[in-house]
């Protein structure tokens, strides 16, 4: 079954909220005040998993996190990804213990300056962006992270997905032109502040 | 009028799709072809504007841009911003030239460890956490952009929320909790993974 985006993006983080959480059963309304989505959506995001509860009982957290595991396909390991671009956002990543335990592996990192690739430290290969196809086909990569200067960043996305990667971090503040078949996350700052502002106007601009 | 979190997110992305593109008009059907959204959501979208336009000619972009400044509150100046945690992606951030020539400038950089706010070096002043407050209401600082490590995020995110900070643009991997006039943005590394992860259930695993 096909799950919205918007639902997927709140089970994301209700899996995150949950891998902290000690109790043995969480309410909705428990999470609609951990999380702040309303206990309405809450339920019937947790429907769209197969679950199904009595609200006052409130939901098994094992249960409800095996399901979530499977239903987001945080169970499948050794998910390769790789870095594109090197500069100061790309180095911040090089030995970043963000993704320790989880289903993510970067094994790869690239950039068009070769004077990086070859004098920066890391626990995987470095290369220039010219061997992108080659390395991500022969590792079979599914993901990038992509933290290039915004003039390079529509042409690196055109290679990236002639060569098969499912999915982008986009950490460039460009709007990246993709087919269907990939999707794009974008994570850049200024982004990221704009949403924030714009979402503060109903509230109180 | 109240528009929805989503339309705000692509009018975000819209007008930086804008930023960049040099034709005189834009149709729906090119910023489909452009930003992936189908052409009846970017008609939705711009209706909520206040613009209405024929598909066939297209929507004027100076119009389409100057009626997005204002509805995003883009056009405000000097929106002042603080980085909380100067870790590898604070100290990232440090000297970042990402901002310049947006209406966000970081303003203060805060960290509990007094070595950090001492030895590094930036052109906004550092100061340890215990002046988080001080410093926020002072200054009238609005976002926080937080790069803390976990076990630190909910505490300091209660700080920044008591001291009236409007937004937070998390780094960090946990669901941070906030009242409700308090907006948060996700940007860890993971989520993003994890959310594409997720996003590609339907399409092909």
């Amino acid at each position: 079954m096909s799950i919205p985006e918007n639902t997927k993006r709140r089970l994301v983080l209700l899996n995150r909220l949950l891998s902290t959480f000690e109790g043995k059963t969480i309410t909705s309304q428990k999470i609609e005040e951990l999380a702040g989505w309303s206990a309405a959506v809450v339920r019937r995001d947790i429907s769209l998993l197969g679950i199904i509860c009595g609200a006052s009982n409130g939901y098994k957290v094992d249960e409800l996190k095996s399901k979530l595991e499977i239903t987001l396909n945080l169970a499948a390991k050794n998910q390769k990804c790789c870095i594109v671009g090197l500069g100061k956002t790309g180095q911040s990543l090089l030995d970043s213990t963000e993704l320790e335990d989880s289903p993510f592996n970067i094994v790869a990192g690239f950039d068009s300056n070769v004077n990086r690739t070859e004098v920066l430290r890391s626990v995987f290969p470095l290369h220039p962006t010219t061997k992108l196809c080659e390395v991500i086909m022969e590792e079979k990569i599914r993901y990038a992270i992509l933290t290039v200067n915004h003039d390079e960043a529509q042409s690196l996305t055109n290679t990236l997905c002639e060569c098969g990667i499912k999915g982008i971090v986009n950490y460039t503040q460009c709007v990246l032109t993709v087919p269907r078949n990939v999707k794009v996350k974008n994570v850049s700052l200024l982004t990221a502040l704009e949403t924030l502002c714009a979402g503060a106007i109903a509230d109180d601009c």
